[in-house]
């Protein structure tokens, strides 16, 4: 038993190395949500949990809640272990993993064996039948159109896909606010920023919120050889001179972790030899401020009405998806992040912004939530190669376990 | 029998339109070369050839040869019938039945019965199994590679397709220069330059040249989310901006017939939230100047050598197919054709280049060779709503019809 909370890094990387087994791939790890080998991981998840003195269960979608025995009030620690189809070993499984640890290490310690870690493996956080459905279930939102209408790639529904793995009649786990306090996310950051920085922690300061147009140029098609240039209406030159316009319009607005990507472009028909004369191209922009967010639109909106008052080619904005507003992470969690981080690397740690969405969004609107990031290697991630320094994912453990500390510390004297 | 050429505006009528039932396809055309239907309609041609007292074959590759049984110098006349997947009914077919009509009106008038008239209905101008391959054969070109490799989209080699035709013994019609002494192909714009200028007759002055090439931007893909704007190496970014400098370089260059066309572009991946890490863009360039092609390519390559001197994303260069040059139409046959449309009428003739390619820049590198445009409704072309007015179609030929006269007058003194 110690006197403080001590994290034992080679139960954590054992821990993670087994984990990884479940649907490796080389260095990376396949793992798609309810698939067989995903199952086999939440199964020994949840053996896992309850050798760490957890009630383990595997709920109504497929989430394994470990449930501390302790009174609250419990912090949550977790994050989702499903990948994408070429996935990193590391992803949302390093803060399963790190939310197993921290309950081990607070048992194992005299000041903290009485406080409460819950630890959650959230389902289908990368979308293979329906994104963030573990997390959406956990705080109350409505699930049954997603369990009647989201089927994965294979044409299979979730609903079979839950009935095949046996949780058709499983309980549903649902956030308890008079117990569940708050909310603990680490996670690699997928970017470089830290690398480039030579920093070891982030401590996420907002979640950006995102927007997703589809811009669509409408011209004449005609012979690239007899369509002189004066009388073309070439919807793909449309698209390209928007773009510029875009930029400048963004860059007013833009401020350092502003983003914003023209991920696709498909010109109509697409050959050598006609003027296109249709165009489409695929605008996101994200970014941490609402308000900011709200001023691109406008900004696009503006673009596209002056655009089309002064040419023949014209353009649509088309919304996809929902927009998806910026989550800010609460205050005093932070705090505690950056006083962990201190502790145990002085001067190594930053506040910075999350530009990857993660299932603290869905939960930070119900109770206070927190992240904390460890560098990725290359700033790379959702590939094969993603990876990790020992070192760094040691380190970012000891710190969200001092902080987990502190955070119910103050839980149980606010009670 | 007249006493000078004249045409027969319901007979020209009555053949196009009986032509046009060879596949037709609502007011369009599906007559792809070697095709049961296409074929029907080759044997259709060479009787009425025969019955305008040509002698008729259909040669090793297919195409229509009515030779004339008057002694030379000859005139060849003619020009396509296949046509590409969704076709006119006028593209080529326009240039053969004025060929046919010509010989029926010149041996109907006293002054010209003894003139040679050739007719020709080259087979496979659009490529379906290899581009111009009729003229290409006629000229002399090795075909033997195109007859063993060349297939159309079912897969079907154009050797087979040639036995199955029951034409791999038949024997192959050839240029003879010391009797084929010019080239007149009479075509539709294809573009709407004479429709635009109200005139009615074209006099081509050359065919444009064309250079076609993919360029490849090669950046590093990342998070769209997680990677700030700073850091990134965006491939389309790059594209885009390229695009604009080869606008800005090639209209320095450009005169108003020079024409450039970006038909197709791809980034890669090509999702929302991923940052391409490659995109290509596929350009084409055309000019009946050979001299300002040369300076557009120089221009091109010295753009991509600045861009990658000052750039992480690099771009390359890769030619696509072989370049063509620009072929000029015979002075003295343009001026033939000049004449024969002032005549018919006034003012309304205009001298233009092609910006389509046509066999007439095959035969053209071997024998002096003109074309003559009529204009096209709308400016289009390969598409079923193509069409060209009556009294154009009638005039067109009548202008024809007279140029050919007196082009054979001359050739006949200068023998």
């Amino acid at each position: 038993m110690h006197d403080f909370p001590r994290i034992n890094p080679v139960r954590l990387l054992d821990d993670l190395r087994t984990l990884r087994s479940f649907g490796a791939h080389g260095s990376g790890v396949v793992r798609l949500s309810l698939s067989p080998v995903d199952l086999e991981a939440r199964r020994w998840r949840a053996a896992r949990m309850t050798e760490a003195g957890l009630d383990a269960t595997i709920d109504r979608v497929g989430t394994v809640f470990g449930r501390s025995r302790q009174a609250g009030p419990a912090l949550v620690i977790g994050s989702h272990t499903d990948t994408q189809p070429t996935g990193g070993w590391l992803d949302g499984a390093l803060g399963v993993i790190y939310g197993l640890e921290i309950a081990h290490a607070l048992a194992e310690c005299a000041a903290t064996r009485d406080f409460a870690v819950d630890v959650a493996s959230w389902i289908d956080e990368e979308g293979t039948f329906s994104s963030f459905l573990g997390s959406r279930s956990f705080v109350g939102d409505d699930i049954d159109a997603s369990l009647q209408q989201a089927r994965n790639r294979d044409g299979l529904s979730l609903g079979d896909a839950l009935a095949q793995a046996g949780l058709a009649d499983a309980p549903r786990v649902m956030l308890d606010r008079a117990r569940q306090r708050a909310y603990l996310e680490p996670h690699i950051e997928q970017g470089g920023r830290l690398e480039a920085a030579g920093k070891a922690i982030g401590v996420v300061t907002t979640i950006v919120g995102i927007r997703e147009f589809q811009l669509r140029f409408t011209g004449q098609r005609n012979h690239a050889g007899t369509t002189p240039m004066a009388i073309r209406r070439d919807a793909g030159a449309a698209l390209v001179a928007f773009i510029t316009r875009i930029d400048a319009a963004f860059q007013q607005l833009a401020d350092a972790d502003t983003v914003w990507t023209v991920g696709r472009i498909d010109l109509d028909p697409g050959s050598f030899s006609v003027v296109p004369g249709k165009a489409d191209l695929y605008l996101q922009f994200r970014d941490g401020n609402a308000g900011r967010l709200h001023a691109m639109e406008s900004a696009l909106a503006a673009l596209a009405d002056e655009w089309n008052a002064q040419h023949a080619v014209q353009v649509e904005l088309i919304a996809c998806d929902g927009p998806e507003e910026p989550v800010v992470m609460d205050a005093s969690l932070q705090q505690h992040l950056a006083q962990a981080a201190e502790a145990v690397a002085p001067g190594q740690w930053v506040s910075m912004p999350s530009g990857a969405s993660h299932d603290a969004q869905v939960i930070g609107h119900h109770i206070p939530a927190c992240m904390l990031f460890v560098p990725s290697i290359g700033g790379v991630s959702h590939d094969f190669i993603e990876d990790t320094a020992e070192a760094d994912i040691v380190r970012g453990c000891d710190v969200a376990a001092r902080a987990a500390a502190a955070i119910l510390a103050q839980l149980r004297q606010s009670v």
